[in-house]
């Protein structure tokens, strides 16, 4: 009689190379993108209407780039970070073919590197990870590394290795779907005059506005995604670890951010590329989130006159005003109260 | 490098005749149907079921007419009221066109009015608001009073101008969509057998039932209209105030009152104006809302022998047994508990 | 001027054979479907991918069982379970031909049985219900029996009629819709290896997880299913009642249970019959809910190379390790932790 219950892969389960498919194949509809914005409040107008969309050479409107990319995190957990100690990083995602109501997503993932700590306790995975929709197009594609347990200690490690991957993409690395015409974007109904000309490298935004988040809601938007972290949903186990609480899964601080950052950014209509991002702090049901941004870097798209690329960095924090825009402290470490410090490209319209 | 953050406009930032084309279009869906439905419980056959509708002549089951509403007044919120005070009130609120999923709603607004009170630092703003369809058509109309903060005391004040409105509509002003055709309407699967000449004027309803609400829904909820009103959201913020709380989305109350009255007013199948309303205290996350309703005013309609039209008080209470229908206290002053003064016009059958 | 305000139905207001057609009729859709998985976490795949449902010969994902079991059963509450003192049980349910998004189902009840109690002051109503689509097919079918309050304790009793009811069902008691071939069933997709042939009977499996209840939650899936039982919803008449709090609808915790299930039993695609089930002890928000399952019986369906039948008894309990299999004391009655003992029969492919 075999064991039916899975409890996840460990350390020495893992080999280089091996890939993945990932359950459970998910179509996306009109229903997850109602409940997105019912939790997050998000305003961006390409997301929020067909017709605004169709103006701008779409079919209609498409999925938030972020709930694509939540949807396929949530479908590598169960096999990849199930015996996570932690999180350590992602990097190189980037957005590939829109993703509209009734698509299909897949998720694949590959081991690209293991590498076991000091402690022989622990190890390194590295899984490049791939959605895909249902004519096979790449939807988001990325980097992730996790510290995973090891089931017995004694396991042999393998060969170490750890793959090259980029601090940041450059313009070249990402794509503008070819369907986009900005011609006749209008400035009105997407909430803000300032397109990217009036951004400077530097310029930092307090997106002001504050969101406190309730257990019910980070939980709905965690199972949406069929993410299966057991942090985020057991109390009872939760109420035994040192925070004694209910964890909130990382990308729904980012969602937040992002939604937030429409005061401000209203015209950063779409991400296309993730450089990486830190969860400096766990955040808990009762914490409210507010974010700022930061211009790192400008780029013109190759081949586009009227769409740039503006590279951001957005910090989440919690209960925190953020007109000076909180970040570390004076020896360079993360504030307690700073949440998320998250790097991305997105696409703004230019002046014609 | 201009300030990419609106923080909303003040009183002396309005003028008299001034035009708004307020972001963010929305498509609305299935997906906010069904959220509608989770959110309040509401069991109006009209909005539940295609086939009840197709056999009213319509082609499928329309929008609840409040989450129209509520979609519509979100918009005007990041434009309008951000820094308001307080809301005043509302009137002259008509219906038009149905809406189906799939329908794309744009809204806009005109200052019909505009009067600094005597304090000097504060004004009341008339907004003249209208939701259109993706083909232009009206489906929302109404307009609303807010006192508004000045940023700067010191602005001159602008030639005081105060609209006529009117204190309630009738039946000559609101439409009755003409695809309308009740001649098959099925009583039993709309849950009660009481007609348009069931009711008589004075008759009062306690629509017994009870529902308490939560920090998670009433947030939703507003997120989902993507009401940007700062008081729902932010705890952190809100802890400061006077009330310590956040406060519920007025509208909220009002749809919570509505699926109440199904109990009792099963056949007022259809909101077709709205002639004012008093949010005479704040709701809290905990209150149970319990609801109670007068006929006050019973009226055919030109033309239609199958529809009737019903002017209704619904009343809101808090944490309340309803069966003395509270209402104010001997000096005529809404009582703590009362929460919603609700005045407006349904539709209901005749009998054949 | 009669009483519009309907307060449900008493025991002697049921007659043998009366005959219900239940309001509200309800259109279900791709919201309902995301709601469902945003509240239980879901990951079979035959519900979550439209391609994964085409490839075993269906027209797109079907509706979760459960999710179409609720919205039935949440129609009859408000002419039959109002004034219910308990839910007794449930026997007999088998489900018919699949529903998917647009599908609009209608509820209908007979009463088959009436016997007053010793006490005087209540009865116990069995009901056969039957949910239908809009081409009048079959889409579940059950027997309840609830104990219901006398409003008059003099009123005469019926003649006692009680029907008879099978413990549980066979596989020639329910139906396989004909369209499924699992010849190209996916198990990575799916997410388990572990097919038909690897379930032995006696086998018991923990299923590990745990999802913490909140009270958004239960009762947006509650209003979901428009079930209108005050108990769950009003926290201002469940503060006097002698457990204090709101109560869940048991139908919560089955598909919590279900959704758990997944680990263990993913490729239990579809559920055809429900035997019984016990609600042993209530639960409320805050209670963290594990699950564990017993293969009861296995059985091969007539004509049917490719898909066998498992019998399955899932136990629900509250805040617990289920690693012991918790279920009775040591006299056989129930732990004050086990929540849930469910009887039904699923689906399972075979080895080709």
């Amino acid at each position: 009689m075999t064991q039916k219950t899975s409890d996840g892969n460990y350390f020495e389960d893992f080999t280089l190379n091996q890939e993945f498919i990932h359950a459970t194949p998910r179509t996306v509809t009109e229903g997850d993108v109602a409940l997105y914005t019912a939790l997050y409040g998000s305003r961006f107008a390409l997301n929020s209407s067909d017709i605004f969309a169709m103006n701008l050479g779409l079919e209609g409107a498409p999925l938030d780039d972020l709930l694509v990319f939540h949807m396929v995190f949530g479908k590598t957990v169960a096999d990849v970070s199930v015996n996570a100690v932690a999180n350590l990083g992602y990097a190189a995602a980037t957005f590939g073919g829109l993703v509209y109501p009734g698509d299909t997503v897949i998720a694949r993932s590959q081991i690209i590197g293991l590498k076991e700590n000091s402690s022989g306790k622990t190890g390194v995975v590295y899984i490049h990870s791939q959605g895909r929709n249902q004519h096979g197009d790449m939807v988001v594609d990325y980097v992730r590394w996790v510290m995973v347990n090891k089931r017995n200690p004694k396991a042999v490690p393998p060969e170490p290795s750890v793959p090259q991957l980029p601090t940041h993409l450059t313009v070249t690395d990402f794509t503008v779907p070819s369907e986009f015409d900005l011609s006749t974007y209008e400035t009105d109904l997407a909430g803000s005059e300032h397109l990217f000309e009036d951004y400077q490298v530097g310029e930092k935004i307090n997106h002001v506005d504050g969101m406190t988040i309730e257990e019910a809601e980070h939980m709905m938007a965690t199972r949406l995604y069929q993410n299966t972290a057991k942090v985020h949903f057991n109390q009872f186990a939760q109420g035994e670890s040192r925070f004694g609480r209910r964890l909130i899964y990382g990308g729904h601080i980012i969602s937040l951010a992002r939604a937030l950052s429409f005061n401000g950014l209203a015209n950063g209509f779409k991400i296309v590329a993730i450089n990486g991002g830190t969860h400096c702090n766990p955040a808990f049901a009762g914490d409210t989130i507010s974010a700022w941004s930061e211009v790192i870097e400008k780029s013109e798209l190759p081949g586009r006159r009227d769409i740039g690329a503006l590279r951001l960095r957005t910090v989440a924090t919690k209960d925190q005003d953020n007109s000076a825009f909180p970040l570390t402290d004076g020896d360079g470490k993360y504030l307690a109260a700073t949440l998320l410090d998250f790097d991305y490209w997105v696409l703004m319209p230019r002046r014609p």
